[in-house]
């Protein structure tokens, strides 16, 4: 199942995507794709209602993030070996955790803004998994497939010099407004054969920038999950941003950096492409 | 004004305190003292309506955080000059910026549970700052009285071993469930005369372990406010702690460490007074 949300920016309507002109609404059933869906059952809910119910066409409606804002946006740093070579770090023992403001959440085709006073905005592919079921102390990485609602690609948009430059602690780089576009689908796990064999890339103005596949994680999503279930309580609707394959302007000798005016394009196999344009800062 | 809520953890109830042993229900006004309340206006909405109204008796009821669950939580780390002289690390250049899960967020009195296999875990009492309203790129710090809606005592609960030795960055050792105790009063800023000179303090079993004043803060609220808002959007009910002073656990020599059935009481200065048993793991 496809989980879409289309609609204006704080206005989107919960829709399932059915192929690329069709979809059904479930508006009438939940609200929309947030945390108390989740917690009640989620794409599980609407299966039935799905056949029943007629069929309508996309009208060019804006896409908004396939999930609401959430309780949390997780991240984990320097999770592909080619990644963590490109940056001259070491291969991490242990998941590296950070975190982005939950309001950074946009859509896949959205403005991203740089910041003021930015200098080192860049980019990063990534698989988005967002969590189904309140997650506390599992016992072993397998008990995760039934805690993950599903996947989605994210653009965890980062601005190195305030990540790294301004006194410690990613998040200072990673929570400024528009930074985490986010669908256009969210894709529930029947559908993805293979979570840990599907291409990541990323474009900038037309260059491919980044290449990648998810064979190369160094945790995959279930080790992730167990993983953070030891630290912390994963609410219904969580997004975690798994990392980023080797491709960042970071990476790249010399560094290279967005401006207002590129494009980004980016995608990963079985869960839909995003577009989208930089903007200057407000 | 002092703001509460009261009531079984999940169903607390938001009122207004009036003394020791009076409050005024205004659940009819508003359900919660969350993100909604405080973009409408806070506490200035209930002004009127205190005085108009029946004045009930506390019963004994549970004591919430006198929040909702927010949006984020923010810590500032190494923010008072001389637990940067404890911890011997030099005192910072610009605010440091950590996170903690929003759901760590628990009332004033309610246990504190030390997460498996923790070997680590510490206290901090610290004043917590309320945003009021969306705040995004202030100009100057004084723009950030008009964004503030209130101080609280909160306790940084932290463990220190998952926050330093599992992996980097601190987030990891900050957000297991009950370690954000908060309240047990939402104060609105009239109360204060000078928020920069208020006493703080944290014993464990009786015995005196922090001792503190805000004089000490290296950044003040106000620039904090102004400097996060650079980085970042704020959004009403927004909760920032920020800083310890000395005498947390690890500054001890040897450290000391919380231990199951240990009892941390805590207060600042016309902001209340905390008291929580701490438990063994779940």
């Amino acid at each position: 199942m496809h989980l879409m949300r289309i609609g204006a920016p704080g206005a989107e309507k919960p829709v399932v995507r059915l192929d690329d002109t069709h979809y059904v609404d479930v508006s009438d059933l939940t609200p929309d794709f947030d945390e108390r869906f989740f917690a009640a059952g989620g794409p599980a809910l609407l299966t039935d209602a799905i056949a029943a119910r007629p069929r309508r066409t996309f009208a060019g409606e804006r896409v908004g993030a396939p999930i609401a804002r959430p309780h949390q946006i997780l991240c984990i740093g320097l999770n592909y070996r080619d990644h963590a070579a490109e940056t001259g770090q070491p291969v991490p023992a242990e998941p590296i955790l950070f975190t982005k403001s939950p309001n950074t959440l946009i859509g896949p085709h959205d403005d991203v803004r740089i910041p003021r006073g930015a200098t080192k905005t860049d980019w990063e592919v990534e698989l988005g998994i967002v969590i189904g079921r309140r997650t506390s102390y599992l016992d072993t990485p397998e008990q995760a497939r039934d805690h993950i609602a599903g996947y989605c690609v994210v653009n965890d948009v980062s601005e190195r010099a305030f990540q790294m430059e301004r006194g410690g602690q990613w998040s200072k780089g990673k929570s400024a407004e528009t930074f985490n576009p986010a669908g256009p689908w969210l894709v529930t796990p029947d559908e993805i054969p293979d979570i840990t064999d599907l291409a990541l890339w990323l474009d900038v103005n037309g260059v491919r920038r980044q290449t990648g596949t998810t064979k190369t994680m160094i945790f995959d999503p279930y080790v992730i999950v167990h993983h953070l279930s030891q630290f912390m309580v994963l609410e219904p609707g969580d997004l975690i941003n798994t990392g980023t394959p080797p491709g960042v302007g970071m990476g790249h000798r010399p560094p290279v950096w967005l401006q207002p005016g590129d494009v980004m394009e980016l995608g990963i196999d079985r869960l839909g492409t995003q577009r989208q344009h930089v903007v200057g800062p407000r």
